[in-house]
C-alpha cells in the first residue's frame, strides 16, 4: 500500500484532516476522476469557468442531449457559483464544443457505443462521442475535471480517450421489502449517471409486496401490496428520466418463488403453501408458482406483455432464485405431471418452468435474465445469468457458454468496505477463462436488499460504496490502488450529495432523532466510532421483520464510513514505520481520535435517561472508553518505541475480543485497525 | 420575558446547552405540544408505549381514517423504537381508541369541524371527534405527547379539549420563480398536517413559468415554462395527499399581472408589452392579460373550467396583485374602451377584469380569493381578499364586509426572526373591528416566494418558523409566550425532519459543497455566526434572477437560527441580572460561544484558497474575529461588574456599526445581542 502524509488542520476535536494535494501518475493536481477513464493525460493549466462561457453542439442536436446539455450547464452553474448563459449555441466556436454523431439507439441496449473523446485546453473543450450516451459520459467526466483554483473554478486541461471495460454496469435496488418512493429512485439515478453505471436493474416484486401497478390484474398490488407500489405512469416517468440519463431500466419480476405477493392476489396459481397474507418476515419463503398447470402460463403471459409496453429494454429479469418449493414434492398432481413429463427433481422442473417463460419472452421480443439457479444446461444460450453466488459460479456458465453479469461480492447489505468489492473483478487477472469465454462476461450489478433500509438510510448502504464498484466496472483491470481509490471516493461522495442524496446527511439526523435534541456534537464524535453489522449478524441478534422500525442507532451509523479507512491508512503508516514526521502526523491523527471518541462516552451517557432508543448503546459506549484507551496506549508505545507493560498486550486483545461479540447491532470502525496497532506493540 | 436557567451539557467547543426540563402551567414535564390547544390538563403518569398497544376506530371506519391510522401507527413505531401491530381493531377495549362520527365533507372546506377530544390515561387513550379532520388533528397531538422517560416512550397523561381559533390556516408555496418537485410539496404538507395548518396555497403561475398543465391550452407549459411543471396526473396526486392529510389545496393562476407566462404562450391575449421570454428577472413586470377582449374571458373560461377538474377546493385564487399595465393607459383600444365603459383608470378596470372572472368562477362552483388589489367596493361581499399590505389592510377590508386572510408580517423571505409573525395577530387583543366585522377574518397565511429559493434550501426557509406561525393561526389568542414558543419550537423542528424535511441538514449539505470537504467541524461552528439578509436586502446586493445560483454562503446558513434566540436569552438573563447562578451560567455560555465562533475562524480561512465559493466571506470572517472578541469582552465586563477601558465602548459600537453594512449578502445572528451587551457594559 503506497503511504502518503496526511495533513491536519487543526487538532482539536476529532479528525479535521484532509489528505495532502495527491499527485497521480498522469500529474495533474486535480485528478479526481471517479471511474478512472480509460486513458488520460493531464496538461498545465485548465480552462477558467467564467460567466462567458459557451457550449455548442455541432451535429446531432437531439432533445436528448439538448437537456443533458442544459442539465450540465445548471450543474456547472451551481458547482462554480458562476451564472452562465442558458443557450446552446450551434457553431463550432463556443467554449465546449459537443461534437456527436448521433443520439443512438431508440432503444438503448448493452451493445451501444459508450465512448468518447476529451480534449480541455485553456481555451475551448471539444468532446467527441458517436452517441448521445458517450457524450453524457464525457459530460460527466468534463464536470469532474471542473475544480477549483486560486482563480476561481477551472476545468483541468486534459486529454482523455474514453470506454467502458464492460457493457453492463449495474445497480439493484430492491423495492419490494421496503418501498422507495420514486424521488429516491431518481436522485439514485442521477448518481449512476455521475459514476458512469448504465443499468437500473428495478426488483419490483417479493414474498413481502408487489410493486408495479397492472391493469390486467389489478389484485396484484390492490391485495398484494399494502397500497404503496408504482403506477404505470410512474414506472414511465422513471423509465424516461433514465433514458435521459444513459441508463437502461431492467425490470425484474421474480417467480416461481419469492412469490407471496403473487399468490395472496391470485391464489389459482399456487403449488401449494398458502402465504399467511403478504409476508413480512424475511428469508427464503416455500410459495411458490406452479409450474404444471396452463394457466400460470397465460397469467404470466398477459402480464408479461403488460409489463413490456411499460418497460422497453431489451431485456426482462424473471428472477428465479431460492425456490425450494416443498409442494412441488408433495403436490400429488405436481409429483405425477413430473413422473409425465420425466422431470426427476424440482432442479429440473424449474428448468422446464424457465423454459416455458423464456417462450414467453422471447416471444415479447425480449430478453431473458435470470439468477444463478435459472442456469440449466437445457436452457439456450442467449439468456443471461446473474450470479449471486459468485465469481466462480458466473466463470462456470461462461464455460458452458452463458452469458454473466456478477453480482458478488458486490451486496451492500454484506456492510464489507468498498475496498473488498472494489477488487473483486468480473474477469480477475488470472482468470481459467479463454478470451471468447471471457467475452461472455458482460460486467457487474451492485445489490442492495432491501430487508433492512428504508426511504431514510438507503442512501447510505448505496453510496459511496457503489462509486467504487462502478469504477471496477468502467476503468482498466490494473486500477486498482486502495488509497488513491478512496482518496477520490471521497470527492465522489461530496458531488453525489448535489443530487440530493442523503449518504452523507442521514447520519445527523438520525443522531438528533435518537438524542431528541439538535445539540449532536458529542454524540457525532461517538457515532464516528460504530458502523453497522452485515445483515445476516443483524438478522441474527434482531430478527428483523417488515415491522423493525428502522431507527435504532444502527440505522444511523453508516457503512466504511471515511474515517475507517484513514485509520487504517494511519495505523499502517505509524507500524510499517514510514518516515519520521509522516509517523508522527499518523501518530497524533490516531491518538486524537481515541482521545476524542473516549471524550465523548460521558456527553452520550447523559443523554441515555432521555434517549430510550440510545440506551441500548450503552454496553458499546463502556466499551468504547476502555478501547479508546487502548487506542492512546498502543499509539504511545509505538511512537516513543517502548514496550508495554506486562500484561497489557494480553489484556488489550482480550478487551477486543470482547468487543466483537454481538451488542447494539453495531461493531467499532477500529475493530481491526486497533488489534493491528495492539499487536505491533512489543 | 420570563427568564428560566439553562443547562450546559458541556462547556466544550460550541453551544452544548439544552433547556431544563420546562414546566409549563398546566404541570407536564412534557409539554411540547405545538399549537398549543384550547384547553389542556396535565395528569401525572401516562400510557407506556409497548408491544402490546392496539388501536380500535368504533363508529367510523372511512379508508382516509384507516390510512391515517396506520400511518400514525407507523411513526410511533419509528419514534418509539417499538414494533407495533399494524391492524385496526374496532372494539371500544382498544388501547386507543379512535370514536370519530363521520369522514366530513366530500370536500373540505373552512367550515368543517375541526374539533376533537382527547383524554389520556395510564391505560388507554380516547380521541373522539365530530369528522376525521378532528381525529387527524387529535392524532398530531397525540403524537406529540408521546415523549421518552426514564420507562421508554411514554404518552404523557392529558385531557385535551381542543378546536382552531381560526379556520384558514395556510402555507403558500411559490413554484413559479424556482420549480418544486413534487416530493419537496408532499413532504412539506406533511409537516404542515402535523402544526396542523389546513390550506396549501399553491403559487402556480407567475413571470417566471406556467406550472400546471391544460390539454386545453398546452402551450402554456411548453412554451411558457422552461419545461418544468406538474402533470395533471401530478396535481390530483398532491390534491388526494394533501386530502389524506386534512389540507385542502388552493391553487393560485396569477391574473390580470404577473403574466409572462401566459402571453408568451398565447400572446393574443395581451394588452401589449411583449415577454421577453419567460422571465427571467425578478420584480414587477408591465405584461398583463387584455381585459377589454371577449377572447380573453373566452379563454380564462376554458382554462379554469379545465382547473376545476382537477382542484376541487370551494376556493379559487385569482392572484391579482402587482398590475401597474402601462398598455392599460397607452393602447388606444384599451383607452376606448375605458371611456366607452366610464372606467376612469387602470384600477377601475381591473375591477371590470375581476367582475368578470368572478363570473366565470361563481359559474364554475368557486368562490373567488384574490390578493389586496382586487378589493374594490363594485365587488360582491363573499369573495376572500388575502393581504399581503398588512392588518391595517385587512381590517380595513373587514370594515367594508370582505372576508380576509392575512399574509403579512408572514412571508419568510423577510428572514424575522420566528418570534415576529408569531406575535403579529389577524385579530390583535386592541382590533377596533367589532365582533361582527372580526368573524369575516378568516384567519392567516404564511408565505414562501421563491425568487431566492429552490428545491435545495425551501425546506429550511419555511421550517421551523412556520410552525410557530401556525401556533398562531390556532392557539388561543392569549398564547404569546416567545421563550416557551422557541423551547416547543426546537422539538417540533425535530419532529419534522422524520418526514424528509432538510430545514435541520441542508446548512451542512451546503457547506460540504462549499468546502469541497467532509470535513467541516470549524466551518459548522463558524456558520453559527450568520444568517441570510432579507429578500430585499439580497436583491439589492445580489440582483438575483432565476439565473442566479443559489450555491453561496447565503444558501446554506438559515433564517433565525436557535443559536440566536439562546444568545438573546443569554444576554437578557446576563444584563438583566436574573439569580447569580443563571446570570454566571448565561455568561459562560456567551463566552463560550464567541470564543468558539472566534476560533473557527483561522481555520475556515484556511479552506479559502480551495473553496471559490467561500472567499467572499473574507470580509465577514475579519469582522467575526474581532466581534467574537469584543463579545468575550463584554461578557467579562459584564459578570466582573467592571467598567471597560476608556473608549472600548465606542470603539466596540463602531465595529458593530461597520458590520451592519453589506457584505456577502449574510449578517451576524448577534447583531443585536452584542449591541445589547456592550451597552449593557459601564
Amino acid at each position: 500500500m503506497p503511504l502518503r502524509p496526511l495533513r491536519c488542520l487543526a487538532a482539536s476535536a476529532v479528525l479535521l484532516c484532509v489528505p495532502a494535494a495527491l499527485f497521480a501518475q498522469g500529474g495533474a493536481a486535480n485528478d479526481l476522476l471517479m471511474p478512472k477513464p480509460a486513458s488520460v493525460h493531464f496538461a498545465a493549466d485548465g480552462l477558467r469557468v467564467g460567466p462567458d462561457l459557451t457550449i455548442a453542439l455541432v451535429q446531432t442536436r437531439s432533445p436528448r442531449l439538448q437537456a443533458a446539455t442544459l442539465r450540465f450547464l445548471k450543474r456547472m452553474e451551481d458547482k462554480t457559483g458562476t451564472p452562465l448563459p442558458r443557450s446552446i449555441g450551434n457553431a463550432t466556436t463556443g467554449t465546449i464544443v459537443l461534437d456527436v454523431a448521433s443520439d443512438g439507439e431508440a432503444v438503448q441496449g448493452p451493445d451501444e457505443d459508450e465512448s468518447y473523446t476529451l480534449d480541455v485546453t485553456s481555451a475551448t473543450v471539444h468532446l467527441k462521442a458517436a452517441t448521445t450516451l458517450g457524450a453524457l459520459h464525457g459530460m460527466e467526466t468534463l464536470f469532474q475535471l471542473t475544480q477549483p483554483s486560486a482563480n476561481g473554478y477551472m476545468i483541468q486541461a486534459a486529454s482523455v480517450q474514453d470506454s467502458p471495460r464492460f457493457r453492463w454496469r449495474g445497480l439493484m435496488l430492491d423495492c419490494a421489502r421496503h418501498f422507495e418512493p420514486l424521488d429516491v429512485l431518481k436522485r439514485n439515478i442521477d448518481a449512476m449517471a455521475a459514476v458512469k453505471l448504465n443499468v437500473f436493474h428495478w426488483h419490483l416484486i417479493d414474498d413481502q409486496g408487489f410493486r408495479i401497478q397492472s391493469h390486467v390484474f389489478p389484485k396484484l398490488t390492490e391485495l398484494g401490496s399494502d397500497g404503496k407500489f408504482y403506477t404505470q405512469d410512474q414506472a414511465r416517468e422513471l423509465v424516461q428520466y433514465a433514458r435521459e440519463r444513459g441508463i437502461r431500466v431492467l425490470p425484474e419480476f421474480e417467480m416461481p418463488g419469492h412469490s407471496a405477493a403473487w399468490l395472496v392476489a391470485y391464489p389459482e396459481l399456487n403449488s401449494g403453501t398458502e402465504p399467511n397474507g403478504i409476508r413480512q418476515e424475511f428469508g427464503i419463503s416455500d410459495t411458490a408458482l406452479d409450474p404444471t398447470r396452463e394457466e400460470t402460463y397465460t397469467f404470466i403471459g398477459r402480464f408479461l406483455a403488460e409489463m413490456t409496453a411499460i418497460f422497453p429494454d431489451p431485456y426482462l429479469h424473471i428472477g428465479g432464485d431460492e425456490t425450494p418449493a416443498p409442494d412441488w414434492k408433495t403436490n400429488p398432481r405436481i409429483v405425477a405431471f413430473m413422473r409425465a413429463h420425466n422431470l426427476t427433481n424440482n432442479d429440473a422442473l424449474q428448468a422446464y418452468f424457465n423454459t416455458r417463460v423464456l417462450a414467453i419472452v422471447t416471444k415479447l421480443n425480449r430478453k431473458m435474465v435470470g439468477w444463478d439457479e435459472i442456469l440449466h444446461p437445457d436452457l439456450p444460450k442467449d439468456i443471461v445469468i446473474q450470479s449471486w453466488r459468485g465469481g466462480e459460479s458466473l466463470a462456470k456458465g461462461a464455460q458452458m457458454g452463458f452469458q454473466g453479469v456478477l453480482s458478488q461480492p458486490y451486496y451492500l447489505d454484506a456492510m464489507k468496505p468498498a475496498s473488498v468489492p472494489y477488487l473483486a473483478d468480473p474477469v480477475p487477472a488470472d482468470t481459467k477463462l479463454t478470451p471468447q469465454q471471457q467475452q461472455l462476461i458482460l460486467g457487474g450489478e451492485v445489490c442492495m436488499w432491501a430487508e433492512q433500509v428504508n426511504e431514510r438510510t438507503i442512501d447510505s448502504r448505496v453510496w459511496p460504496r457503489t462509486a467504487a464498484i462502478a469504477e471496477r466496472f468502467w476503468s482498466p483491470q490494473n486500477v486498482r490502488d486502495v488509497v488513491d481509490m478512496y482518496h477520490r471516493l471521497d470527492a465522489t461522495s461530496l458531488e453525489l450529495e448535489t443530487f440530493g442524496l442523503k449518504h452523507l446527511s442521514s447520519e445527523d439526523a438520525g443522531l438528533r432523532s435518537l438524542a431528541g435534541t439538535q445539540q449532536i456534537s458529542a454524540l457525532r464524535i461517538f457515532a464516528q466510532a460504530f458502523e453497522p453489522v452485515p445483515f445476516y449478524n443483524r438478522y441474527l441478534e434482531q430478527h428483523t421483520s417488515q415491522l423493525t422500525p428502522l431507527t435504532n442507532f444502527v440505522d444511523a451509523v453508516v457503512p466504511d464510513p471515511p474515517v475507517k479507512h484513514r485509520l487504517a491508512l494511519a495505523s499502517a503508516i505509524l507500524t510499517q514505520k514510514g518516515d519520521a514526521s509522516s509517523a508522527a502526523s499518523a501518530a497524533a491523527e490516531l491518538t486524537s481520535y481515541f482521545r476524542s471518541v473516549g471524550a465523548s462516552v460521558p456527553q452520550v451517557q447523559a443523554l441515555f435517561p432521555f434517549a430510550p432508543r440510545l440506551r441500548p448503546m450503552a454496553q458499546r459506549a463502556q466499551q468504547l472508553t476502555t478501547l479508546s484507551q487502548i487506542g492512546v496506549q498502543a499509539v504511545q508505545y509505538l511512537s516513543s518505541r517502548q514496550a508495554a507493560p506486562s500484561g497489557w498486550k494480553a489484556n488489550s486483545l482480550k478487551q477486543l475480543e470482547t468487543a466483537k461479540q454481538p451488542s447494539a447491532i453495531v461493531r467499532f470502525v477500529f475493530q481491526d485497525t486497533l488489534t493491528e496497532l495492539v499487536q505491533a506493540v512489543r
